[in-house]
C-alpha cells in the first residue's frame, strides 16, 4: 500500500489535483466561455468543519478490528464521485453518512459482516473504489433501517491464481485496476479493462455495475470478460462454474452482472485475459459534418473489423479533449494485437472513412512494428502520439479537471446512453436540443458536446458532456433539473438510461420505466430469495422497504 | 406453406429420408464396424398402430378453431428428436402425449391459450420446431396437472419489420430457419444462425434454449444476436427495449435466454443481422496428433482472428463427416466477410497451424474473390469445395442418417460441452475413456469421436459422437446408462452439461449439480413471480410440483 493520500471529497490522489497555476488557467478559460469575468475558486473543504450524524451502530466484538466509525472514514464513504457528490462534499452536506465502515480482509470476514447486518437488520452497502456516479454507494436507504454499514472491499485485492494456458486469472473482487494489472504483468497478461475510473474502481465494482472498458467494439462490457463469479449472498455462496461458454439455462453470471450490490457481494471472479499487445495502428480522421463521421463509424462497426478504439468526437469534444479543431467530427481509430500486424484492418477502416468523406491530415496515422520495450509495452509511436495519445491522457485526467471546475461553480457532467443506428440522427438532435434548452433555462449559458465511447454493429453509445455556469449553493438542484430533462429526452428518443454508468439510486425513475414490468417483479422475487432480510444496498434497482 | 410431409417419428421431411439403397449401403458399413453380420433394418412405424392415451381436455369454444386433438398431431408433438425420442417412436412408446395441440396464429391467441392453461391448471408446453434433443417439449410433467397443452408456434412465422440501416429485423418467434431467411434475403440480409436443426427449429426455440450457430467464434450463441425480446408471460407482456448495448441492471433478455419455455412464450424478437458474405477463405489443415491440432486451435482462438469456422475433427470424426483420412486431427477453418477480402486473416491462421505442426495438403485451401451469384451468394469455390464443403453437407444430412442408423438398432448420439484450455487434454482423455468404457460394457462394441463445434479464447466446445450396436427393444435403457456415465465424466472433469443443446428434462440431474444453489432458488422465485400457477413447461430447469 501507498502513503499517498486519497481525496475524501473529490477524485483520486490529493497530489494529482490541479495546481494553483493550472486552476488559474482553467478559471480564465471558464471566464472566457461563459463571459462571467472573474471566476471564484472555492477552497477544498476542511474535513474538521464538516458535521456528521452520530454513528448509530456498534460492531460485534469479533468484528471490531476491521470496523471503523471515525469521521474521516465515514465521510470518505458517504458519497460516490458524481458531480452532485463532489458538490455536496464541497458544501459540507453529508446528510447520509454510513454509521460504520467495515474493512474485511478475507471472504470469511465479508460473510461475518453480512451475517451481522442480516441479524440486526442493518443496511449493507458494498463499496469497491467508491467511483459510482449514480448514487450507488450512498446510504440513502429510507427510514426502515436502524443503521447502515458500508463494506469496503479493497483489502481483498489479490490475484489468487493465473492460468497461462487458458489466459485467465482468479482475482479478488476488491482489487483496484492498477493493483490487479500490476499482479498480472509478470505473467505477460492483462485484463485490458480500462474504464475512466480505472485507478479508483475495483473488479467487483465493474462486475456489479456492468462497466464499460477499453474495447470500443465486441468486448465492450466487463460482462464478456467473465468466466465465473463467486459471491457471498445472505442465502449462501453463489459460485458459478468456470466455463468458456455454456448454454445450461439462463446464465447465473448474468444475474449477478448489473446487480449493483443488491443480491450479494462479489468476492472473486475468474476473468478472461489478453496477451499484452505488441502491434498497434492508430489514426485520427477528420469529417466536415458530424453525420458523415457517424456514417463512417457505422460502416466500420458493420464491417466486423473490430477496432479497439473507435470514438467519434464532435467538434466541441474534439477541441476540449483532443485539442483538435475540426468542423464536423474527429474519429479516433485504433487497432491492437498481440499476435499480428494490424495494417490490413486499419487500412480497410481508413478506406471506409474516405468513402464517407473523411480526410487524414499529415501525420495523423501511426503504427507500431511489433517491437516492445523491456516491460512488454509496444515501443512504436502508435500508443504515444497524435490525437489518440492526447485523448487518452485527457481521458484519465478528466475527473481531476472536473473537480477543479466544480470548485469554480461550473456544472459539469456526462450522460451516457446507446441507441440503434436508425434512430441516431434524430436521437442526437433531440437529446442535444433538450440539453441545450435546459442548460440555457437553468444556467443562462453552457455547452453540450458528444462522443461515442463504444460502437456496435447495430448502434453507437453516445456520451454527452455538459458544461454550464452554476449558482454557488444551488448547483445540486440545478443539476437535478438538467439531469431530469436530459434523461427524459434519452428515454423518449429510444435510448437506454445508462450504457455503462449503472442505475444506482439516481437513475431509478428512468430505469423503472425502461425495464419490463414483469422483469422487475421477477427480479424483486429473486432478490427476496437471496436477501430475505432486504439489507443489501436498499434503494438501488428496487425501492427500499417503507 | 408446403405440401411436403414431415416425418412424425423421425427427422425432417419424409422425402429426404435415406433411400432403400442408401439404407443398404449404410447397413453394410454398420455390419463392418461392429462385426455384427447382417443388420436388420426396421420399418418406420405406422401411426395407425400406435395407441395414444385419450385426450383429457376440451378447448374453450373461442379457441377450438386453433386446437387439435387428433392422433396425428398429438403423436407428432409427443417427443422431440433425441435418440431416445426416435427409438420410442419406432417402438410405439408414446406414453405422454399432449392432450391437445394449440396452433395460435396471433400473439393474442398465444395469450388466450396461456390464459386458459393458467385458469384450468393445464401444463403448457411451448413448441417451436420440435427439434429438442433433451426432452424439452415432452409432456413428462408429473401428476399434478389434469392435462397438457402443446402450444405449436410455427404459425407465427413472419418477419414483421426490417431496419436496413441498423441491420436488424423484428421477427416472430415461430419462424423456422429457412422461413425467416427467405424473408430476409430480398433485403440482402441474413441472420446467419445455422444450428444443425436449422430447417426444423424456430427463432423462439433458439432464444429459449440459447442455441449455438454458424459462427465458431465470438457470436457463437444466439444470445449475442439479440437486440430485444418480446414474450407473453402469465404475469403480462415482457418486452425489453431495443438497444445495441446497455448496462441498466441485470439484462432482462438474459433472463429469458435459456429459460426454455418456463417463464413465458417468446412471440417476437429484434435480431441483429449480417450483410450476406461475399469474400470467403477456407482451408483444411492436417495434424499428426490431436494434441497439436488442439494447440493450433487454441493459438488461433487466442489471436483474435475470429474465424467463422474453426472445427477441429479427430481422426474418427474426420473420416465419418469429412471423408478424410488423417492420423491426428483435421482443422476445418473458414473466414467470411461482406466487406473485405479475408486473405490476411486466413494467412495468419495458417501460419499458426504450421507453427504447431499442421500441414496443408495440395488443394486444401480455397478463396472467393468477392464475385457473387445473381442472388447474392459468393460465386467462388470456398463455399462449395473441399473438406469444408463436404463437412457442411454431412452436417445438415446427419439427422437423416441418424434415423436410418436407429432403424438398424444402432445407438447413436452426441454429447456436447465446453471446458477451459488448461483442462482440455485431461478432459478429452477422461471423457473419451468413460464413453468407451460404458459403450463397451453396455453394448460390447462401439466408437467415440470428437470435434469442436465452437472455440473461445479460453476453451473449446467439444462435441462427442457415439456409435454402438444396441439391443432392439432395450436401446433406451442402454442409452440412459451411457448418457449417465458420460455426463458424470463431463461434470467431474469440469465441463458444462450442455453448451448449446439445452437442459430440458434429460440433463436435469447434472444441471442441478452444476448451477449454484442460490441461483436455483432465485430462479425458482423469479419463475413463481412470472408463472404463479406453475403451468409453463413443468419439469424443465426446475422440478414440477408433486
Amino acid at each position: 500500500m501507498t502513503d499517498r493520500a486519497r481525496s475524501w471529497w473529490g477524485w483520486g490522489w490529493e497530489d494529482q489535483a490541479l495546481t494553483a497555476e493550472q486552476d488559474r488557467g482553467l478559471a480564465e478559460l471558464v471566464g472566457s466561455w461563459f463571459g462571467s469575468g472573474g471566476v471564484q475558486i472555492r477552497p477544498p473543504p476542511e474535513l474538521d468543519h464538516v458535521s456528521l450524524r452520530r454513528s448509530r451502530v456498534t460492531a460485534p466484538r469479533s468484528l471490531q478490528k476491521i470496523c471503523r466509525t471515525d469521521r474521516e472514514d465515514r465521510a470518505a464513504h458517504t458519497h460516490g464521485k458524481a458531480f452532485r457528490d463532489v458538490v455536496r462534499n464541497l458544501l459540507g452536506q453529508l446528510d447520509n453518512p454510513p454509521d460504520l465502515v467495515a474493512h474485511p480482509t478475507t471472504e470469511a470476514e465479508v460473510e461475518a459482516v453480512l451475517d451481522w447486518c442480516c441479524r440486526d437488520g442493518l443496511a449493507a452497502i458494498p463499496y469497491g473504489g467508491g467511483s459510482s456516479v449514480t448514487g450507488g454507494v450512498e446510504a440513502r436507504v429510507g427510514d426502515a433501517y436502524p443503521g447502515v454499514v458500508s463494506i469496503d472491499l479493497t483489502a481483498l485485492d489479490r490475484v489468487l491464481e493465473v492460468d497461462r494456458i487458458t489466459r485467465a486469472a482468479r482475482i479478488q473482487g476488491g482489487a483496484l485496476g492498477p493493483v490487479l494489472e500490476d499482479q498480472l504483468r509478470p505473467h505477460g497478461l492483462t485484463l485490458r479493462h480500462f474504464p475512466q475510473s480505472f485507478e479508483f474502481s475495483t473488479l467487483g465494482g465493474w462486475l456489479a455495475t456492468r462497466s464499460g472498458g477499453h474495447f470500443a467494439t465486441v468486448y465492450t462490457h466487463i460482462d464478456d470478460l467473465v468466466e465465473s463469479i463467486r459471491a457471498i449472498t445472505p442465502a449462501g455462496l453463489f459460485e458459478s462454474r468456470r466455463l468458456p461458454g455454456s448454454g445450461a439455462g439462463p446464465s447465473p453470471d448474468r444475474m449477478l452482472l448489473g446487480s449493483e450490490g443488491t443480491l450479494g457481494i462479489i468476492t472473486e471472479a475468474w476473468m478472461r485475459l489478453q496477451d499484452r499487445p505488441r502491434w498497434r495502428g492508430a489514426a485520427s480522421v477528420h469529417f466536415s459534418t458530424h453525420r458523415e463521421g457517424a456514417e463512417a463509424t457505422r460502416a466500420i462497426a458493420q464491417a466486423a473489423l473490430l477496432p479497439t478504439n473507435c470514438r467519434l468526437l464532435d467538434s466541441g469534444e474534439a477541441l476540449l479533449s483532443a485539442g483538435t479543431q475540426v468542423s464536423g467530427g474527429l474519429l479516433v481509430l485504433g487497432f491492437e494485437s498481440a499476435d499480428h500486424p494490424v495494417e490490413a484492418w486499419l487500412e480497410r477502416a481508413l478506406e471506409l472513412c474516405r468513402d464517407h468523406g473523411g480526410t487524414l491530415p499529415e501525420g495523423a496515422r501511426y503504427s507500431d512494428d511489433g517491437a516492445t520495450t523491456p516491460d512488454g509495452e509496444p515501443a512504436g509511436p502508435a500508443s504515444r502520439e497524435g490525437a489518440s495519445g492526447t485523448w487518452r491522457n485527457t481521458f484519465l485526467r478528466a475527473p481531476y479537471t472536473r473537480d477543479a471546475l466544480v470548485r469554480m461553480g461550473v456544472i459539469v457532467d456526462t450522460f451516457e446512453t446507446a441507441c440503434t443506428w436508425d434512430r441516431f440522427t434524430e436521437f442526437h438532435a433531440s437529446v442535444t436540443e433538450a440539453a441545450n434548452q435546459v442548460v440555457q433555462r437553468v444556467c443562462g449559458a453552457g455547452m453540450v458536446t458528444c462522443r461515442f465511447t463504444h460502437v456496435y454493429p447495430d448502434g453507437p453509445a453516445p456520451y454527452f458532456s455538459i458544461f454550464a455556469p452554476g449558482r454557488w449553493g444551488s448547483q445540486v438542484s440545478q443539476w437535478d433539473e438538467i439531469k431530469a430533462a436530459v434523461s427524459e429526452a434519452v428515454l423518449r428518443s429510444g435510448g437506454t438510461i445508462t450504457h455503462h454508468h449503472s442505475v444506482g439510486r439516481d437513475h431509478r425513475p428512468w430505469y423503472d420505466r425502461q425495464r419490463p414490468d414483469p422483469f422487475a417483479d421477477a427480479f424483486r422475487a429473486a432478490k427476496a430469495s437471496l436477501d430475505p432480510a432486504g439489507v443489501l444496498n436498499p434503494g438501488v434497482l428496487l425501492d427500499p422497504p417503507n
